[in-house]
């Protein structure tokens, strides 16, 4: 690997400082946490989008959340076709290794993924539709969703398909057999989230009404 | 989906806790967020791991960082066969949509990932090499770098096998056109770093040693 | 202009050593940078003097701070009278061009300038209230901060005066139209900051008590 | 001033590891800096633009650059009208109250101010030639410059505008009476110099020549 390059200066200032204040200050649990093993209590699956910050939203510290980040927060339906799943992977881990109490799936506003999947859906991303494009197939999860929301007026589609991004991997979920047996022995609980960029907000799913809900 | 929850209280309470602080006092840049779209510098590809905080090791804020996290900070090798692969689409999208300047590929001490692919390819996790196990298949991505660390002391095989998943994943990185497209007209560049967990340090590859070397 | 000599060998030295180390590490961050522009996340209006280091203090890299300075980091009252004005030219490219979400206004202990004004309001120092004093008419901004510290004892009017050059610019900053109108669509934020140069401390105005308190 | 507000947290993280490491390290210097006052051996006169990091190219610590930034890097020539001048104000501290050695014009490429200039004096942005326009005013200083350049084939319009920003800013400095007698006695010197972002090249003004020469 000749490519590599050292650590941009500006990123090694802001960890030293880090090493001497938030490390300095927390040195014990840290040491805790390497030589006893994380248990976090939580997984959280959210998007790669910079703008959700998950820790910083739920106050969450080193070793409680257990996150997968991947395009539109997405988690394929169970297929153990020996191939690589690598949100699978990652279900899997959590749930029969780490024994979580909670699944957290966290949606966003403005989310580039869904607009590409509505973009694709309606006919308007022909590039998306190709055999190459990873961005288009692995937003192929999401067609069932678009599906709901199409007869929807045009404006208010994308928001619709971000929360439908929620609901289709809450489903997808239950299809996973171990997920499905420790929410049914009331050992896992899984919870739908939205984020509202700009304002803030965060909505959850509530399966009565269908609907999502400010928290 | 009738399974899902109501998000737990001690959540709730948090994220009105953020609210009325982080996001009050952020508010203005919430909205540029939300309007402009987001412009991060850099992605980064972490663990999953709950010790892992990435953010807070590098003083990161909204918009700066683009984040995909799976088992073991792991890219596969470039396969465009119209199969779902999240890690490439999210590569995809950070270099051809977002145009990122870097990768930072973040592997870390103590990594359960890692240590189940020492134990599945030394055959003492046979549970592992079963089609069905989807930690096990994704862990395959890693057998080449298991080759480079067997003949090393037992002792010293995760560490360096944990150091190989960088190595592994950049090099796998440069086998996507695209980025290897943009690593020459040096417009991206590659980083590899190491965590460790309990005594706070960071390494980061050098090319020129082919070892880790502290920040 | 045949008065203009080369660079400093210790200047060009240094240089050369910055292009080989930084530059060649963040090489693909600039070509971005150049390619597709600035879009910093904020503004800093901090005075020119050498031992203020905003991007040190803050962990700023390229890109991060659109920064002005100017002598005793002061904002004029807005007055578009076909004149020429540096700050208020800053302070428009900033908010309507490049749309930042922050307004930094920087303010530091041991002000030269911010001293001279207090000589020159108390009647000690005549060579700056003449016309041709650019430093005396250019302090004349902060008289309205004077009137508020000049009861206090003389020993404290300094820092008084000081913490003064930031509120006063905060309060002619909101005189600017377009500054008022993001600031109250929630789209741009101000803030007021000093600087204690050598304890290495900074405060930041709270507008609830009309005080600084260190962050 | 009811409206500003803390700093956001993500800067008081990055100030506390600063404290902790930066400053730790150097606290005598500070205290020295503090107590005795600043001694800048240069002034440096550069843009707003957040891509141009002075301090990182030349290596300046705390107390070695007096830094005026302004848009475009301009110098208006010596008008002592009892007006506000923020750039003469910080000039005539610099030479008759600091006595600097030496004064740095740094342009550089991509000017966004240099831009509009250019767009205005070619007709195609008649908004800033309004009155109002604080922007337009401001690079009325620089119109001379357009002068020279406005044969010139115009895809090299801008850069040889953005050289002009430096030539036209040094001959103004040569109109205070003040600079014009230091330089004579030798003990002042000025420089021009033109940074090129994306390929992180520095040249310097020749008067021999008349251009401009990589460092």
């Amino acid at each position: 690997m000749q490519h590599a390059k050292p650590l941009p200066s500006y990123l090694v200032q802001r960890y030293h400082g880090w090493k001497a204040t938030t490390y300095k200050d927390n040195q014990a649990w840290y040491h805790r946490l390497a030589d006893e093993g994380q248990r976090p209590r939580a997984m959280v699956i959210s998007c790669c989008d910079s703008r959700v910050h998950v820790t910083s939203i739920f106050g969450a510290d080193q070793g409680e959340f257990f996150i997968h980040r991947n395009i539109a927060n997405l988690v394929p339906p169970y297929k153990p076709d020996g191939l690589q799943h690598g949100t699978s992977a990652a279900v899997e881990y959590a749930v029969t290794a780490l024994k979580v109490a909670h699944i957290l799936v966290l949606g966003h506003s403005n989310c580039g993924g869904v607009q590409g999947c509505l973009d694709m859906c309606s006919g308007h991303a022909p590039e998306l539709e190709e055999t190459s494009s990873f961005v288009g197939r692995w937003m192929d999860i999401l067609r069932p969703g678009y599906d709901r929301v199409k007869e929807l007026p045009s404006e208010s589609q994308r928001d619709a398909l971000e929360k439908q991004a929620v609901i289709v991997s809450l489903e997808n979920l239950m299809t996973f057999p171990f997920v499905a047996e420790e929410v049914e022995k009331g050992r896992l609980s899984l919870h739908g989230l939205w984020n509202d960029i700009g304002e803030g907000g965060v909505e959850h799913f509530l399966p009565e009404t269908g609907g999502f809900q400010p928290i």
